[in-house]
């Protein structure tokens, strides 16, 4: 059975495989090719479109959108040697450290000023 | 069906758990009570945050940022009735679509001024 | 002698001459055409193409990109009715309401958990 | 020359002001003090807030933002030298510019596949 790591661990390795590809063949060895610009410009707009997904409450859209925006963001991975993995790790990291959505709690709690 | 080993899936869980729960207790349920407001606010932060560390050239800061992302991404999915595995499917479904990253590349091509 | 406030105004008077304009003859009239999410769309491209110029410390690029953030901030405000005059009377409501800084200053300071 | 009634300018001679001041006085000495991370990571997240107030259809509440936005952004123009005249001028340089907004809107017609 296929799980999520197996697919981001996919994905990833295509991504990787554009690395030098021709870039009038790929898209991704486009992006990888044109330099960080060119994919962090892309995050920052795929993040402003899933917001107004979720403003429309479109729900098929925010799908859509967050896709687009989790793709650049593995592009990005790649071209600075890191992959899906090691954010998966990360969250797991998070998840498994008792606690850590209690200090995340007590930070917001914080930053509004109430009471700890 | 989820395995053992899906870690967005479990997380996914996690985040849905959350709902309903005490904002004073939790993180995730403080985001989801407040309402999209709260953490689309967090998704344009992150990709900010995403884009500054790749500046950087900081890999594990990159993770880590990545990591922000996809998390309050995820709180976005589960608000709206949607999951991880509905992005991982699209993904999938884009990359078993021969000829996607051709159409991608072409609109690319078009953008710069290239003939169609 | 010309001031910034006449310039803004002069500017968005020419926005709001492209309410229902031919959307083949103007790019401002094309954006108001197609509706928000054209614009805003913009508005998140262009905050991440400033944050890509501060951070490569290229003043120039700097310049033209929060040229391009804020004249797709006028169509927005255009759209909706209002104009870079009320933004600026805002600025200038702030800059004038004594403790205005202190304010935020004592906010920012309880965020990061520092004692007020 | 600065007018009296030159609002931008009288604003960024503030800004200006609170360099080297004490962080612990002045919330734009604090972010200046901070370093780019800090304002940048603002801009990312005033532009979200904007873009989901237009979406929202608030119209008092885009003037606050578009506020934030265009102050933030402020911040980052003083912090690497540069002014908010500097943009108007640019701004304004486009406006004079025959033609400047026929060369975006092919651009932009490009962009959607439209012949050249």
């Amino acid at each position: 059975m296929t799980t999520s790591n197996d697919s981001l661990a996919r994905l990833h390795a295509v991504i990787e495989s554009r690395k030098g590809a021709d870039p009038e063949q790929s898209y991704v060895a486009r992006l990888l090719h044109k330099g960080p610009d060119a994919f962090l410009k892309k995050i920052g707009e795929e993040a402003t479109e899933v917001v107004m997904a979720a403003k429309d409450g479109d729900a098929r859209k925010l799908v859509d959108e967050v896709a687009d925006l989790w793709f650049h963001s593995m592009v990005a991975l790649a071209y600075y040697g890191v992959s899906p993995a090691d954010v998966i790790a990360e969250l797991e990291r998070r998840e498994g450290t008792s606690g850590i959505e209690e200090k995340a709690l007590r930070k917001a709690q914080q930053r509004e000023g109430g009471a700890p």
